[in-house]
């Protein structure tokens, strides 16, 4: 593909979108936005995130699943123009309270010293079996 | 310390800026507000909705439930002065997760295309057994 | 009363406290920060709690725990600049929803009346069998 500095590949327009949305306080800006939901949705200088799951290992144990959603959210904050430094509240929902620890040791490697979010994890059985675990995120930007 | 009218502690210059930020962004306005809740609350252009159950159907079928919900929330979004189409982050609770199907096809006629929320769909237990769904949600107005 | 410009009623000096706060609208403080998470996290003018849980006295009665959690939170929501009445929403999850009016019997004490926050309870297995209850709040300030 040609580099075309007029045209960039993908949404072009999205510079634009933004700036304007930056300046008045009260749009919204939503992506991946699907007929049921969007994956994230940034007002006010605050993104609000999908429950995140395991998408591309359903199935697999809870160590991997948590790996997978963390990355899956890091890729979103990035589109969503922040990161996990900038979490403000977190809401983890596992299908087996026993897995709390797998978790945990996931979830400890990622996080930012210093720049934890509020955190709250209970047990809920989740929208398909083959989720043992959902995390839903509330982050600056 | 000696009070010093032309030298402010802190940082004086930003009085002003201040002065009419705080004003209107801390103020918080309630809806509906009882003595254990309020229906929706609204504070700095985000309005707060308590978990919306099916108060005029308790122990219809899931699609009437959330019909109801739906109903009952388009209400009190007005009231707040806002709608469906600024929904920023939505929690579905769920008694049985077997009725996802039918709550989304609720759901998925009411929300407004291109102006979906992130959302999180679990399983719970609700407060009163006629309650088979509830919805919590968080909007822009 | 008369008005006074050299003496101001309440808290003489927060005009210039709140200046400061509004002038970084986009920075992030956090109180008691762990490894794991912030046990509040401030960000334009929104305070965001972890989920409370009664730490003082696990294993206790849900009207225990439900009091132990409220002190908490109030001390908790001190130290982040805001008090219970200017809670926003609330999440409460119940190990037992039958314990439902207990934990209401504390909260109905604790809310401030013409100030209640939105509020959603639901059943869930909480991170320690002997914590019964679990609270999550957003409160501006």
């Amino acid at each position: 593909m040609r580099a075309n500095p007029r045209r960039c590949p993908g949404r072009p327009d999205e510079g634009l979108i933004t700036i304007s949305q930056g300046e008045s306080m009260s749009s919204i800006e939503r992506l991946e936005s699907g007929p049921r939901m969007s994956q994230a949705v940034i007002h006010n200088g605050v993104v609000y995130l999908a429950g995140q799951v395991a998408a591309d290992c359903p199935g697999a144990p809870v160590k991997d699943q948590a790996r997978n959603i963390l990355e899956r959210t890091d890729k979103l904050l990035a589109a969503a123009g922040t990161d996990k430094a900038k979490l403000l509240q977190v809401t983890i929902w596992l299908a087996d309270m026993r897995t709390f620890d797998e978790m945990n040791s996931v979830w400890d490697k990622w996080v930012v010293t210093g720049s934890t979010p509020a955190r709250a994890t209970v047990e809920a059985k989740l929208a398909s079996p083959g989720y043992t675990v959902e995390m839903s995120f509330i982050a600056a930007r």
